[in-house]
Formats: structure tokens, C-alpha cells, sequence
């Protein structure tokens, strides 16, 4: 790890580029910048300059014929003249001369090329065809290329700027663990300027831009293995490739690297913003929280976020539940703390009896003990430093799973007292702590510096806290590393048929394409009968099916149903019961498939109760599917009513996340599955093949 | 307004303090400072000390038998020393005194006393007694208490800092036009702070503590009458008044000032915390909602929000809908909005084809034209000012109603640039504007006290400027001028006679003392009957309830129910329909009585389909309720089955609204409402009474 590599390694395949390989991008020993800008205040004149100025220990050489040197470093006039083995190129060139650039970056034995030039995919057929053009010529070359239309590369530890990002102007350490990957630059360039302005300088910045070549779960997945990164920060705004993102996410969780990831485009709105800037959908977005969730990824939805989640885990382990402890200055902080957690599925836990009688001890007489923990300003005034010591004792608590402080108008002096007395307090501690400080920064910043030295983030406002402390939680979550059952076999393409295969029970009933047919089936099933016509969806609309037909009326039902399709089902009737949903869509571009449970029948989408998993699952995880629908107690026994049969209902998910598997099978609803008391019955079906795109039923 | 009083009205009663007697507190013509510090480093030396110092020209008098002078001003050795008319006193003695530095005062013919001890109703029952000892002395001397344990009053106008918060050391202007007001001096204190430190100097800033006699709603009403203040911030631990807080919000409105209000302790867990904080518990959450939205008041949740909200509406009209524009410096910002946005029930229309087109000849030609609109970073690199060009262009579409402006990292000279731009598209605009600015403070911070001075928002997140775009639209809410239907006469008890006297169907029936008398009813009501145990809740859980009893079993099945109540109501059959809740809760404490509709019968709790209004409605607003529900498709019909008695739910809801203003109807509950094809029945109906706390059904 960190090792520099040899620059020997041009002939390794174009996507298998090694950890090597990414060492020599990171920690080059010689950057060749290609088109170096002679306009001092040209932006593009920023990378030469700091990697000429900022302390980068390799060698640099500027490629432009018009001058003799740059930024104190001679030129060469081509890049034919650059001598020696050359590991990473700046191309500052326009789009019109980037593919060249990358062939010259091969011949050169270069691992990799940032190419920073817009004019490619995203503004359209022309620029896609030269966007073509550069991912074939690095494949040749057996260069890996980073962007077009991206902002480069900042990675402290090698002191190495290559980037045109305003935000890289700060004087960055790189202290904070905390690495950046994104397509967006900008977007880029406000996390890495937010967290510097608040003393977290990110240790490692990429912006991937259009991602012709390399995407940021490649990048990523590098990152999260490197020692000296705690935290990836991850801004997507397409990750067309589920798979690539499943690997991303195991690896950090393998690592014990906290992944934070901000996906943009979620919306219809902000889906239509999306493909006006990168021309990129997003997939699939309940596959990929199912993915992130599996091997807990923290999903964020802002950049303040991003920076807050990311500041929260740098240097402080997950919460393992819900259960918060609030200890604040003032009362009132501590009953909006209250309320924003509880808003938020987290819970204030009453701390135990031998807690608040150690706390009693310490918090004056006319404080709260309960939780929120109230130690009054007077504790301040008093002058000595018991707020660390009840930060402890309350983490010390068994119900305590994170600690919220919240602290108002304490300021200067007082205030490094408190900072410098809770960092104290919290070391080697295994509750994290969250900080929301409710003052000006200004009169509060020696302090806050403190405790981000001490691994404690400060927020600015009590919303902020109580939200990252939630999507911090280390979700328990389903056992991933539960043995998948066996795929199944290639299934049947009739709906009917495919229930049969996967066992699924359906009402007893035949096809019929006349009258008489129909009758003839009837008599034979008994009782009254449904009939369906077959073909067109949300049959319910359309009359098209009939609950009860005595006997007598089969035939003429069934002329009528025969003018609105080719043949009518004859079923027998389904037992009374509660109408499930139960349905499976596979992943398509590497997402896995998803298993979707909800209150079925007609109402479906007015009571909109569904849950969702990744398919396949086993009994159990089917079971807790189920008990996450609101109706769940419908199923369960509610109000006195009998249980339902909870087990059959179950068989039957676990059937459909299984068949859902099979890699044909695009989509499978079975809408309603009534649930009985003893037993279940899929009363309509629908499938829908990958291969052939045809429903059947 | 703003005219000093005379100080001649000490003989007003204490509850109907004039608009004169607070001219007076705020701008006193003489102060006496009771029992002043000589400590120069207790904050309790800070009211004096800044009296003295900062501008304020009135008399101010310390008070103090140990000192010939407190901070260059001539001490009176007791208050009885004091000579001439004295307007406000500010009482830093300590509890104990408090009592007779209020007579003391009335005798001095003194408009309000400022009472900053803490050891009254907030610490027990002992402080309660001394605190309800402190508003007789306040009754009996005609003179106005703040307080106890209150952080006393900022206002800017006069330079009245009489307070000792902390954050009132800032060298503070008032230019924001912001009041604050509420209970708690801590939170009041981080707002006062916060807001500064953003350039937004709070004119007033009012701590009410534990408002033994004067509360917030009742300064507050002053304040927003006041020419000087264009927005009130209010946070409030209990509001035990719904008539006080209603006519705060009515004021509010008649004058145009913009009310935001942050209440605390509205989960469970902030109501235990608020407990220990104040004593006093949250009252109805619902009915102050809905008070709230009829009067146009908008609600926050936390301190960053209600700062937020008022720097939105300080300069601002308030968004007359929820079409957003998105002008944005970066792709990946408008993408972010976009989603935010959309989260928060705010939606992006796409721009007019002639906006777009007037758009198309200044933004660049890789930019976005629909909405989100990205300018791209091109536009600032090519240095002219057509950035105010487009926002004003967007402005001026007809689908816009407020404007969010996202910007990256544009810093330094070019960042002036642009608010200088925006600051004059937008000046005598009609549509408000959002700045979500997503770099450094420390690198933006001209620009920003541009924007600020313009009253143009800038905010650090996309996630806090979308959330104060959706908190400030104006709702066009209910109209809460309409003619109120006539109070209906009192009502009487028994649930199914109350029924009757407001006009709702129920199925034919009548109690039965024995299972003979049953058997009559049942054969004179026809058909299978209903037989229900007469008393006990939630009678489906106890098998109370028997449907569909054939004739001949009337008397078998009386009899059991007779064993768990003295008598069995026999019933006709409900006819089918839709199970719906119909109820009404009083308000109790001053506020209104509140309707709530919902999916009825068993799955009541499990679909939590319910939709609420203040009571009394019309058929209109009624209706308006009904079409809340999720379940509205299922009345109004849905996938092409047949439309059910809307006009006949509707009717029941508006006669069971009505009866909700019968003082004596603490509570009426039917569910299910049955709402067949035609008509509507009430198969179950509970009431529950004010004066005499007995259930009749």
C-alpha cells in the first residue's frame, strides 16, 4: 500500500487496471502537463502551479512550445521530447486534440490521463462519437483515462494538485481521512471547500466527470482500501452499472471504510436535470437502496449532508441502534432535540435509575436527569469542569446508543473549557457523540476546532445532528451471508403455468373459447363461477371480470366477455381472505432483482403499503417482509379476527423471489393473492420475459 | 406609534395593557436597575453596563446601597430614592425579592417590571407559590410582569438592551427588521447570535421566561403591529391559549407581518422533556396547525429554520405557489434542487418555450434551458452580467412563483459580481428569491452582505433553501371569512338520539333488556338483524358484535351477549358501501374544535387515512376534507366501479362539524359511517361530554 510503482505496467488490460496502476496515478513520480497555460490567471494555468509550488516530490514537465518554462519548470516543446518514464498526464488540451493526447500518454508508458476537456458526450451526437473515439484510443494504448469534462485529481499525501478546482486553492493538509469521489466537479468543489472552510481538509479529491473510462465505484473501490481513508464521501449522479456498485459498496464494508453516498436524480424533476447534464437516467432507485442497505452504505440527500455523515464517521464508529441520549445547556434545545429525533426514528430512551443518581451529583439542582440530560448554564457558571465527566456517565448508560450535545450561548473562554472537557471524555469511548452548537462560529471557533481534532463533529443547528445521527445507524438489516437457495430451473412462459412450476396455488379453471366451453367447465368445477376475459390489464376496469356466475348464466356471460377477447377463463372462486400483492422485477444493468409485498387488490395504489427486498429470500426474510406492511396485523390476527395463513403467504413470496431470479423472467405480479385462513390463492398473474418482451397470463 | 408614553396609566387593569403601556416598556423614558451588579464580570452587571454605554437615551437609575456609582452613573441607595416618573424597572434581585421590587415599582407608577431571577414555577412547588405571589403583587400594583426566569428585552430602536444574554455583546444595529419572541432566553439567545453573525441584527428581541403574567402571545401581538418589524420569530414551549395565539396570528396577518413560529415539545419525547423544562405541557398539536395554516402562519422546526424562514420573508412577498424556477452555477446543483424539491411537494415547471427561447441567447450553448436553468461557470468566465438577465427572464415566466438560485464555486471578485447582478434583477420583483450558496462563507462573505442588504436570502445548503421555499408558500387555505352555519341548539346525550337531532342515518333499531324482547324487535325489523352488546369500546375485539343474525337465532345469541352487557342493541343491516371515520374533537384551552374524516371500521389504525379541519365546515370545505383522503377514488369511484353517496358523506360531516361547537360535546366518533350507492349510515357512534365526562351511545 502507498508503495510508488515501477512505470513498467503499460500492457495490462484495459479494465483490470491494478492497485498498482492507481498507486502510480496517486503518488506519480512524473506528471507530464500537456498544453500548460501561460495565463497566469487562466485557470488552467492552476494545476502546473501547484505542482510546481505546493511540496509535490516528483517530477514535473510542462509540454508547450511557446515557452521556455512555466511556473519555473523548463518546457518541452512535444510531448516526443518528454525523456523518461511517465506515469500520469494532465491533458489541458481542447476535446479536438484529446485523443492524440491519450496515444501520445501510451506510447509514453503512462498509466493514466486526465482529460479535462468538455465537448464530448455531453453536449450531444457529435461530441459522443469523439467521446467513442477516446475510450478506443486509451483501449489501444492501454492508458486508462479520467473524465472528459471532469476536474482532475487532488491527493494530499502525495501533494499531488492536479485539478483546476477553486476550492483546491486552500491551503490543504489533508488531515481529515475523508476521501471525495464524483462526476460533478462542482459539486466537488463545494464539499472540498465546505470542509476545508470547517478544518476537514479532504484527504483525496477525484472528480470522474463523464466517466468515459474509469466511474467512480472503480476510483472508489481503490480509495476504500487505502489506510489512510475512513470515509469515502460519493456524489453519483448515474450508476448504470449495479454490479460495479454491489462491489464498491462490499469492499468498503470489508475495509471498514464508512461510505456515504449522495445520489442525485432520484426525482422526476431532477431526472429530467439529469439527462439535460450528463445525458445518464438513473436506474433502477430501489435496487440501489436495497444494495446500499445490505452492506450499509449511508445514503445522504444534500451536500451538507454528505459533509456531515462524513465528518460524523471519520474518526468515530457507527451507532448500533436507536436509542439517543440528548445532554444540553438549555432546556429548550434539548425539547426540539427531543422532538427532531422522534421525528426521525430515533428515541430518547429514559436513562436508568444508578445513571441519574450519578448525574444528580454532578447537575444542579434545578436540571433534568431523565434524558435529555438538562446541566443548565449554571453548571458553567460554576466553573468547573463536570460536563465531560456527565457526557460520560450518560454514555456509560446500556440505552445509550449515540450521544447528542447540544450546546447554546457558551462562547470563548467557557467554551474551550467545555470543547476541550468532552473531547476528554469521549476518548476511547465506544458511543459516538454528535455536537450542535448554537452560536455564531466566529465566537465559538477555537472550540469547534478542537473538537474536530478530537474527532467530534459540530453541527450548526440541531436538525443537522439529529439527522446524520439517523443515517448513521448501522442497520442490522438482512444476513447477506445467508446461503442463497438454488436458482430455479428455466420456468414456464404462461402465467398460469409458470404459478404451477413455482408452486403457487390457483383457483382450478380452464381456457374456453366458446360459450358452451365455458358452460361444460363450469358444470364440471361447480358452484358459481368467475369468469375472466383474457388478455388486457386491470381487468377490473373494463368489466371484463365476473365474481359468482351461477351456472345458468355461465353462457351468456361468457358471449358478452368473448367480445372483449379471444378466450374467457372458467375458475372456480376464490376463498375469502385478505388480497395481497405479490411481485418480483428483475435488476436489469447489474442490480440485483426486487421482491415487492404490499396490500393488493384494487386499492393497491391508494393504500400504497408495500415493502421491498432483494431477491431471492428465504422464509425468514420473506416473514419480515411481510410484517413490515402497515396491514400486517390483517395477516396476523387484528382486533380479535383469526390469523390468517401467514406461513402459506409465505411460501408463496419466497416462490416468486426465486423465480424472480431467473434471469428471463423481467417482471412477475401476482395481484391479488388472496391469504385465507387456510391457505393461499393467486387469483390473476402477470409476467413479463426479458427475452421476448410479451406478456403472458 | 413609537410615541413615548407619559407614565400617568399605572391605574390600567393588569390584563388589557395598552399599545401606550408597551410603547412605554419598549422605549422608557427612565429605567431603574434594581439591585445592579458591581461585578464587572457577572453578566448580571451587562443590562447597566450596556444601558450605559450604547446609545440608550432615556434616564437609566441603578439601584445599589453599596456603591455611590455603577458604571459612571449616580446609584440611589434604594428604590424608594428613586425621583420622578419611572417606566420600566429591571429587577436583577434575587427570587426572594422579586415580590416587592414589583410593589415597589407599581408604587413608582412603573409600566412593567423584568423579573431575570430563576427559582419560581419552573423548580417546583414552592417556586410556584412565590410565582403566583409574584402576580397578585403585579395585579394589585397595576403594573406589567416579564418573566420570571426571562432573559429580559433587546430593542434596537431606543438601544433598550436590557438583558444580560450573552449574545447582545455584539455591536448590534436591529437593521434586520426581525422580532424574536419566546419563552426560553437560551434559544432566544442562539437566534439573536446566529442571525448577527449573518448580518441580520434582530430589531426586538423578547425573552417571556415563564410568563407568569405577560406571555409571548400577547407581546407578540404588540410587536407585529409595529411599523419597524416586518417579520416575528416566536418559540414556544406551550401555547395554553388557542384564543391568545389565534388572535396573534389574525394580527400578524391584518398587518401584513410575517409570523414564524417554532414550537417545541411535540413529540413525546420533547413533551417529557418539556415537562421538566417548564411544567407545562403541549396542548392539542393538531388544532394549532390547523389555527395556524387558517391564519397563514408559517411553522419551522427548528432554530436554523425559523432563522431561515424569517430572512426569507424580511424583504420578501411569500411565494403564491409551489412552482419553483432552479437558476444554477453547476449541473449537479439543479439536479440536487430538482430532488429536494420534489421531496418537499414543491414541483420545477418546465420554462415556456418563449422563455427558453430569450434564455437560449444568453446562456451558454452547453448550458440548460427547461428548469432546472445551468448557466455553467462559462458564463462567469466570460466576465459580462447576464446572470441577473436570467434569473429576471425566469422570474418573468408565468409558471414561477418563487426563484431558487444555486451556486457553486463562484468566489471572490467574481461572487460580487453576481449578487450585484441578482440584487438589481431582482429589486421590485414580485417573485421571491432563494440563494443556496455551496462554498466558504469565508471566501463569499461581500457577496453575501450584498445579497443580505438586498434582502435576498443566501442559505449554505440546496436542503435548507428548498425547505424554507416549501415552508413559506401561502397556502390559499380554507376561507376563514365564510359566514359560520348557526351553532346548533344543545344537544342531546344518549350517542344514537344525538345522532337523530343532527340528521345522520343510522340503521333502524332498538334496545333489548332480554332475549324475548330482542326476538320481538328483530321479527318487526325483518331479515338476518345486527346484535350488539351495548357499552364496552372496541366491541369487535370482544366478538360483541354479531352480524347478519337470522331471526331464529335472535334470542340464543341475545342471551350470550346479555353476559357482557345489561343490553343488546338490535339492528336492521347496514347496507353495503364504504367504511369511513367521521369525528370531532372540542379544542378545550381556547382552541377550536377539530373534524377528522378517515377509512373507517377495523383498519382505522392500520391505514391511517385520516384528513383534519377546524370545525364548523360548510358542504364546500367538506368535501374539500373527503378529497384529502387517500381513499378519495374509492368514494368518488374508482376503476370504473360506481361513484358512491359523496353528497350524502359530505352532509354527515358538515352535521357532525356543527355539533363539535356544542360546548358540551367534548367528542363525537362514528365509525364506521357506512356510505353506501345511496345515503350513508351510522352503524356505531360514541360521544363523550364536557360537563359530565360520561360515554353515551
Amino acid at each position: 500500500m502507498g508503495d510508488t510503482a515501477t512505470g513498467t505496467d503499460a500492457s495490462a488490460p484495459p479494465r483490470a487496471t491494478t492497485e498498482t496502476d492507481w498507486d502510480r496515478v496517486l503518488n506519480p513520480r512524473t506528471v507530464v502537463v500537456l498544453g500548460a497555460s501561460g495565463r497566469a490567471d487562466n485557470p488552467m494555468a492552476r494545476p502546473l502551479r501547484w505542482l510546481a509550488e505546493r511540496g509535490f516530490a516528483g517530477r514535473v514537465v510542462p509540454v508547450n512550445p511557446k515557452y521556455p518554462e512555466l511556473a519555473g519548470l523548463p518546457c518541452a516543446a512535444s510531448f516526443a521530447e518528454v525523456e523518461g518514464p511517465v506515469d500520469l498526464v494532465l491533458a489541458m488540451v481542447p476535446a479536438a486534440q484529446a485523443v492524440a493526447a491519450v496515444r501520445e500518454a501510451g506510447r509514453a508508458g503512462a498509466a493514466a490521463v486526465i482529460v479535462f476537456a468538455s465537448g464530448f458526450a455531453e453536449v450531444g451526437p457529435e461530441g459522443a462519437t469523439l467521446q467513442e473515439e477516446l475510450v478506443a484510443a486509451a483501449r489501444e494504448s492501454g492508458v486508462r483515462v479520467l473524465g472528459p469534462n471532469c476536474q482532475g485529481i487532488v491527493h494530499t499525501p502525495s501533494r499531488l494538485f492536479a485539478s483546476f478546482s477553486a476550492a483546491a486553492e486552500r491551503p490543504l493538509t489533508g488531515s481529515s481521512g475523508i476521501a471525495y469521489v464524483g462526476q460533478s466537479g462542482a459539486i466537488g468543489g463545494s464539499v472540498l471547500d465546505l470542509a476545508a472552510e470547517r478544518g476537514l481538509d479532504l484527504t483525496t479529491w477525484v472528480s470522474t466527470g463523464n466517466q468515459a473510462d474509469v466511474d467512480l465505484t472503480e476510483i472508489g473501490r481503490y480509495l476504500v482500501r487505502r489506510p489512510e481513508i475512513s470515509v469515502l464521501a460519493a456524489y453519483a449522479e448515474n450508476l448504470r452499472d449495479g454490479t460495479a456498485y454491489e462491489r464498491l459498496a462490499a469492499t468498503a464494508a470489508e475495509h471498514d471504510t464508512a461510505l456515504v453516498v449522495l445520489r442525485a436524480g432520484r426525482s422526476a424533476a431532477g431526472r429530467r436535470a439529469a439527462v439535460s447534464h450528463t445525458g445518464a437516467m438513473v436506474g433502477d432507485d430501489t435496487a440501489f437502496r436495497l444494495v446500499s442497505r445490505r452492506h450499509g452504505v449511508v445514503l445522504v440527500d444534500d451536500v451538507e449532508e454528505l459533509l456531515a455523515a462524513a465528518t460524523m464517521l471519520r474518526g468515530q464508529p457507527r451507532p448500533s441502534g436507536r436509542g439517543v441520549a440528548a445532554v444540553t445547556t438549555s432546556g429548550g434545545a434539548g425539547i426540539l432535540a427531543a422532538d427532531r429525533c422522534e421525528a426521525l426514528g430515533l428515541h430518547l430512551p429514559e436513562l436508568a435509575p444508578e445513571t441519574q443518581e450519578k448525574l444528580s451529583r454532578l447537575v444542579p439542582e434545578f436540571g433534568a436527569l431523565a434524558n435529555p440530560v438538562d446541566v443548565t448554564a449554571q453548571l458553567f457558571n460554576r466553573g468547573d469542569r463536570a460536563f465531560g465527566e456527565v457526557c460520560a456517565i450518560v454514555c456509560a448508560d446500556p440505552s445509550v446508543e449515540s450521544l447528542l450535545v447540544l450546546v447554546t450561548m457558551v462562547t470563548g473562554r467557557e467554551a474551550v473549557a467545555l470543547a476541550e472537557d468532552l473531547a476528554a471524555a469521549m476518548q476511547g469511548g465506544t458511543v459516538p457523540c454528535a455536537v450542535a452548537w448554537l452560536a455564531g462560529p466566529d465566537r465559538t471557533a477555537e472550540a469547534r476546532a478542537l473538537l474536530t481534532a478530537a474527532g467530534i463533529p459540530v453541527f450548526a443547528s440541531v436538525a443537522v445532528a439529529s439527522r446524520v445521527l439517523a443515517e448513521v445507524v448501522r442497520d442490522p438489516g438482512p444476513d447477506a451471508d445467508g446461503p442463497a437457495p438454488a436458482p430455479p430451473g428455466p420456468l414456464p412462459g404462461d402465467g398460469w403455468e409458470l404459478l404451477d412450476a413455482i408452486g403457487v396455488p390457483r383457483p382450478e379453471g380452464r381456457s374456453a373459447g366458446t360459450s358452451a366451453e365455458a358452460a361444460a367447465i363450469a358444470r364440471e368445477l361447480g358452484g358459481p363461477v368467475v369468469l375472466k376475459a383474457e388478455g388486457p390489464a386491470h381487468k377490473s376496469e373494463l368489466g371484463a371480470v365476473r365474481v359468482g356466475v351461477p351456472l345458468d348464466e355461465v353462457g351468456d356471460v361468457t358471449a358478452e366477455l368473448l367480445r372483449l377477447a379471444p378466450s374467457v377463463l372458467v375458475q372456480r372462486r376464490a376463498p375469502a381472505g385478505l388480497e395481497l400483492l405479490v411481485a418480483a422485477t428483475s435488476g436489469g444493468d447489474g442490480w440485483p432483482p426486487v421482491v415487492t409485498v404490499g396490500l393488493g387488490g384494487v386499492a393497491t395504489e391508494i393504500h400504497r403499503d408495500l415493502a421491498t427486498a432483494l431477491a431471492p429470500l428465504d422464509r425468514a426474510a420473506a416473514r419480515d417482509l411481510l410484517r413490515n406492511l402497515r396491514s400486517w396485523p390483517l395477516l396476523a390476527g387484528h382486533r380479535g379476527a383469526d390469523p390468517l395463513d401467514v406461513e402459506a403467504a409465505v411460501e408463496a413470496v419466497v416462490a416468486v423471489s426465486r423465480a424472480a431470479t431467473d434471469p428471463a423472467i423481467a417482471e412477475l405480479e401476482i395481484n391479488p393473492l388472496i391469504v385465507g385462513r387456510e391457505g393461499v390463492t393467486a387469483v390473476d398473474v402477470l409476467v413479463r420475459r426479458t427475452t421476448q418482451d410479451r406478456e403472458a397470463r
